[in-house]
């Protein structure tokens, strides 16, 4: 299993991780769906947390980088279904996932990220979104 | 990790298998995926595999076992993202999963489940699905 499966769903893409993510792993998702959102002109990502028990400083860094070459790339990224417990212990740790948006499940999420696209649609000129 | 994480779309239920199936992690999906459909009312399940590299026997049985007990919940089972070489491989093995349909991706399996469903809503007096 080297490889983290990348779904399109519409406008967004949508990844679930499930398992721990290593040093390797993280940077080929990183580069994956930098890669997927270029080809698919995606506007978003949808990353699933559900399964994760432990959010630590290294996952934090690595859903922050990916948020950021996202943004880079004209998407934006929700991080969703963080568990409960998980939440407490960012906070306690002081990890605050700068720059990362989330969302309790996929389905907020994608609401989350249509609302932003349609308010983004009517106020912009649209030069970044047409550029390919 | 000891579970698979069940995703709600709208009516229907996502579910992305990436790690190796063993008999525990078989089981409790299952198990898993029947609670969510009573607990959601979800009318169809989209099971994504285009991370497998191989499709064997268990796999299979799997796959149709779970096919088999949405059905008798309601709802319908499409499997998704299947790799060319795993379709070619279980062809050769003469595994052709009975009782399973698939897509090429999820946004085509949900597109199924939809036609699916409205055919269904537009045909039947909807007795079962009132049923709670």
């Amino acid at each position: 299993m080297d490889r983290i499966p990348i779904l399109k769903m519409g406008p967004f893409l949508l990844v679930t991780i499930q398992v721990d993510m290593h040093d390797r792993l993280a940077l080929s998702l990183q580069d994956d769906l930098a890669e997927r959102i270029a080809s698919t002109e995606a506007r978003g990502v949808l990353i699933d947390i559900s399964s994760l028990e432990i959010v630590d400083s290294f996952i934090g860094r690595v859903l922050a980088n990916i948020a950021a070459v996202s943004r880079v790339l004209d998407a934006q990224t929700v991080v969703v279904g963080m568990q409960p417990a998980v939440a407490i212990t960012l906070v306690e740790l002081g990890l605050s996932l700068p720059g990362v948006r989330t969302a309790l499940n996929v389905e907020r999420g994608m609401e989350l990220l249509r609302a932003a696209l349609e308010s983004e649609t009517l106020g912009s000129d649209g030069d970044a979104s047409t550029a390919f």
